[in-house]
């Protein structure tokens, strides 16, 4: 079976409020930042939650991203899930390093959709 | 810092061609999937690939639910991400498993949001 998907799951750290609480910013930063990485965008559902929060994914072609932030705590957490080979989903995550203003991102890439699933690396960047 | 969440990410094999390739099918799946966890649906997005596949999210207010199909190989990818202690990620996990017919689901969890990320544990059920 060769369904062959990389999936990057990176928490980012020390991010400002202002940009995590902000739906707007977070839907353009994560739409710029599938497009950066190459990726064809289909579908987009954001969501702002009270008091503070946002939710939101981008379907591309490739798969997804998503995001769900903690203003309050800095912290976001980011997915970039892309199958084929066309789209290097840390590209995306370096994006949203520099654009979220991140000063500490962990990741993680699993490998999905082959025969022998869910293989874990995690990096530090 | 404490945003502490439970991110299943699920490989499904051996689902019927015809439930994965039928972009309402999913919907439908996906949704009651999130309300049999007891989740709160704030937004969803899909959207059906030509010649086949389906991709679509349910942004709850615990996180999300995303899933993105191969009905060629009878393969989905499933993530069902989900902050708090009110719902139980797996049983959206199983709840899909049925209804998609799965012969074999393959699950990995991920610890997400603390300040000690990304342990993760492979399960297979």
């Amino acid at each position: 079976m060769d369904a062959t998907s990389r999936h990057v799951l990176a928490e980012f750290y020390g991010c400002p409020h202002h940009l995590l609480n902000d739906v707007k910013v977070i839907e353009k930063k994560l739409t710029e930042a599938a497009l950066a990485a190459g990726a064809e965008i289909r579908e987009v559902a954001f969501h702002k939650f009270a008091p503070q929060g946002v939710s939101g994914v981008v379907i591309i072609s490739e798969s997804h991203l998503s995001i769900h932030t903690w203003p309050e705590l800095g912290y976001a957490a980011v997915d970039v899930f892309t199958c084929g080979t066309t789209v290097n989903p840390w590209d995306a995550c370096k994006f949203l390093e520099q654009s979220l203003e991140a000063e500490r991102v962990i990741g993680m890439e699993v490998s999905r959709g082959s025969d022998t699933p869910l293989k874990a690396e995690i990096k530090e960047f």
